[in-house]
């Protein structure tokens, strides 16, 4: 159990990739805030399958319907509902694969975890169709967010080891953020771009799929955000992030690459700029002691390659224990980073909003 | 706010550096738990500083007092207190502090966050000394595991770029696990322990710091412990390990390395062994769907060089608003990694027990 | 905000009177658990509007619609999330009502709460139907609940003065359970009944409406479950039981009358009884210490008089900011307390299951 | 398991009777709150024994030793954290308790729940004594309402059926508050004060005790704070309260005197009064919806009579389990209501301020 999150902003996401619908409540939510439906729509198309070749071919609306939350698309304080229906759904072939467990999947824990009562069919609540859900939530956390001057963006920073141009930590102009939310390959360098593109056909050609890193930025928050120990963004950011399926690895500012640094590098120097105090440098991702420097907070997650390859596996039959040669068929990504992107961004919208409205000092 | 976290085991960290006391509770202790008190000592001792020349000489007894939740030695079911008074403390020029905040600290965003009525001695809440109330709950946790057959280890993974050699992820024998516990300098390389203590020791000479990773096992956790999505291990894991100070990044199995493999690399193949099955490699690092696999659990948490170093720093000075050099003067460690290995661990086993305490199925 | 509560068992109410739907999402549910929707049904149509004379003689299909959580009606793990679509609204003057607030609702705390945002038709996220899809979380804990040998029952214990027979706190029987439950007006005595239903109407004549008290009983909880202080049994039912609009009071066993007791009267006696301890009376309502004693679990809830009454009221024009008069039309339930019988059984289960679930010991 | 509550100000009591100390931490209370600590001992006085002959002759100081989360006196922004050290205690026969649980008490509960390892001296966890850390964090929650403009204030109702003047709903005037807060027995009328003593001391002499109603009265609290449904301003006073040892029902408003009532009569009318909107009467309590009206919330707490009574009572040898009878020595308030009326105002507070510093709207 437990698929909801947040003190403030309270999300709850349910649903099974085949079950009626998959949706999300939304409680918490500042009343009066007018949402843009197109603007939604966009954002969530930014997630939807179908977009390019490195996505799977299956086309879904996931138009959301919302039940309740809204009056004329004005938040009105109580608990926002929205679904989405499964529509476009192949239930045929998932006995088998209850038999028989996917590596890199739910399948085996799930199994044990609910004793063979779980929904099998298309990866059931553990499906990244979930992130559907996220995404509304979070789409409306960012226009939230952009009416009180605070702007998300991520960008796929890395797949196949293929890298795009890092953002700077001390800010993206707003230009580089939209043109990446535009694309249908949300990078910054369209060689970089390309490359992926190659590497992503190249590797499902083989039957295989490629992993990456996405890099997100929040500009705009103020400074004095969060809190010490277990109130600190990064937990709160990490908490939800790794609530992705498929996210592996979460690093803020320099992450990991603070292991080779040494303290007069990686610490941030302090000046007055036009009255107000600045950071030169960025490598703590906005973020000490927990709480907002006023810099932007900069963070990264490591998004692994799609579980679901062509290529035969190594298995098990759970009926009578014993070895067996998997072939996952279907239509699969080959590459899920782009479509994580905006799922991340929704994520930190929410885990944003929700830090911003917590009593201060 | 927020200096707790957990479920069913609910931890609340107190204290400030230079207060009567730091402290911690822990709420949801199963009742009849034994605590042997030498063994929780030994743990404790490994956080503690001044055990070799890479950390702060500052002598620090740290012996908990056990307040309530234990009779004879033994958990009554009732929350556990527990605290550590401060003696040894030099408040003298902290007032400077509070005016020129220190680069790599917390003084200016608790500054905001606390409109200046924070305590910025020793650095107050912040300090790196909430962690040991942390290794007695932990401390604790890790006891009532090993006697349900649950065993949590970590090492050094690498200083300054310099690596241990890594925990095997199918599993690490009890020798290995005895020897870096017992020795002063946690790492499984004698050569690579020797290498860290020359670059520390030279960084600290410079009047720098050196940062690092943590790598931890949790062995013989059952399959099947944890949840989908934002109940999973992972996002538990990580919302409690980045509460420790000095945390910049958190990765499962692979990590980051995810984003370089292909999904025919990643994924785990399974197999029939002695009627059990097992995964023939451990990318995934135990966890699946946000639930325990039966593989052991692997992580690494990137920590940050130690923020105060003794070479000069640009900094503002708040009173009048302008640029100041700083120059932090007192006794630091000049790389922290070493006592973060147990604090890593005290905090895996409380998240790792609550997880196991969760309702299943 | 938050209309949502419980730890193991995590239900959160959704929608507005007259939005596109009302809902449930209820997460932590075992999974393998059957859900008997015959029964379901008639334990909603237990608490649906229309059945007798004392309730608004609007129809409310209230079928729900399972979304997700079930696989062939057996609880599969994931979260549960069912809707009732609302079909039957008649929103015309409800913009009236946001200038004329109408006493003894929550039209002006609303008006203030969300700065004139809130959804006002019908009551909004306010309305008793919200109640509705709590008995549908609560439907289905009672038949988790009955299948582990605890019974939940209520009964009007009175209505306008006029009092039913209590409960007897040593138990009651099965036959008298579904009697109740059977009835269209849920009380032992026949009598009783009777008088209020003729209380109700003569209320209802004069424009006016009738408050209640309803009675409860847990039968079958182990004992020790809870725990105590703020995890005790009675603080968990009355914090939910408060969440049904209408409630004012909540009591357990002899609850305000302990105020004019003795304690050599109050305190129940211990005795064994077929190698079993059992307790001669029950004045605690079989909690102590916020644990439950293995006695029957015994509590009330004082439900309000209807705040809609035909009869003149007085009230304030809000955009003149003037006295005005205020009729309140439409169809209303004289009496609400019938049909809240099966919301206190369903809030009451919620409670119980979570509580089952918590680590014991 | 939970010795906690709150979701902004998060407040956990810890300690048993007879253990080291007990004590309370307090997270998120607000930075830059002077604490006034005459103030507080004197609040805290008011719960103290051994104030006249109603109560146990044991003479407790109380006096909270401040761990940190103060500096000067002024809160800091990081958690409070104070202890009572327990030096009177008298532990001798306690064994022979664990064997003959006492009616009335959590003995029997506690055996079962803690399967034996709980602390019996004294009452361990659930001794009233813990009531005296809640009244550490709530009288510093006090003083910070009262800078804010919002008034707490309690008074015996009623002990063994003899009533005090009732609170006016519509308000209290300040020296009625302060003579009762300054009083020994925290009474309105000083002929009903009397009237209780003698009661009390009659029932003392047969070796028995009596029970009664607090009754609390909230005043300057802004309209707008709270919820709906299980955010409510009623269901979180409620948990709270039920939390307090001894409380077996809580009521808001006309309470259970709502079963009565017409709702003609409930309703509270409004009107303009110096253009602000005031109600006619506070039948409700001053919340409806979940949402403070901007009128004075009133509620009550039924108090059960001491279990402890001098008296003969039947129990069970739990050993050999037979029925055995039970003489339970020792010093005991014959009335413990006048000292739980600080109690009630310490929880109120907490909630009151809890709630007050949530996202609004």
């Amino acid at each position: 159990m437990s698929s909801y999150f947040g003190k403030n902003i309270h999300v709850s996401v349910f649903g099974q990739s085949h079950a009626t619908a998959i949706g999300v409540t939304v409680d918490g939510l500042p009343a009066g805030e007018a949402i843009d439906q197109a603007a939604l729509s966009r954002f969530l198309l930014r997630r939807a399958p179908g977009r390019n070749a490195l996505s799977t071919p299956r086309k879904e609306a996931d138009q959301p319907q919302f039940l309740c939350g809204l009056l004329n698309d004005v938040t009105c304080g109580a608990p926002l509902a929205a679904l989405i229906e499964n529509t476009n759904t192949r239930s045929k072939d998932y006995e088998e694969l209850k038999d028989v467990p996917r590596p890199g999947h739910a399948d085996l824990t799930a199994q044990i975890r609910y004793r063979g009562f779980q929904d099998v069919r298309g990866g059931g609540h553990f499906s990244g169709r979930l992130t559907a859900p996220l995404c509304i939530a979070g789409g409306i956390c960012l226009q939230i967010l952009e009416r009180r001057g605070i702007r998300i963006g991520a960008h796929i920073r890395s797949i196949g080891g293929i890298e795009d141009t890092a953002f700077d930590p001390l800010g993206v102009d707003c230009a580089t953020l939209e043109k990446i939310q535009r694309s249908d390959l949300p990078v910054i360098s369209d060689d970089a771009g390309e490359a992926m593109q190659k590497a992503v056909l190249a590797a499902h050609k083989e039957g295989d799929s490629l992993g990456g890193i996405v890099e997100c930025i929040v500009m705009g928050l103020p400074a004095g955000i969060g809190g010490p120990l277990f109130g600190g963004l990064e937990g709160k950011l990490a908490a939800a992030l790794f609530g992705v399926p498929a996210v592996k690895g979460v690093e803020f500012g320099e992450g990991f690459g603070v292991a080779q640094m040494k303290g007069s590098q990686n610490n941030d120097p302090m000046r007055m700029q036009d009255g107000k105090i600045v950071m030169s440098s960025n490598h703590a991702g906005g973020i000490l002691g927990g709480i907002s420097s006023g810099m932007p907070v900069v963070f990264r997650a490591a998004i692994k390659p799609t579980a679901s390859v062509a290529l035969s596996q190594e298995s098990v039959r759970l009926s009578v224990r014993q070895n067996e040669t998997l072939n996952v068929v279907g239509r699969h990504d080959p590459c899920i980073v782009p479509r994580a992107v905006p799922v991340i961004e929704a994520v930190a919208a929410i885990v944003i909003l929700d830090a911003l409205l917590d009593p201060q000092g």
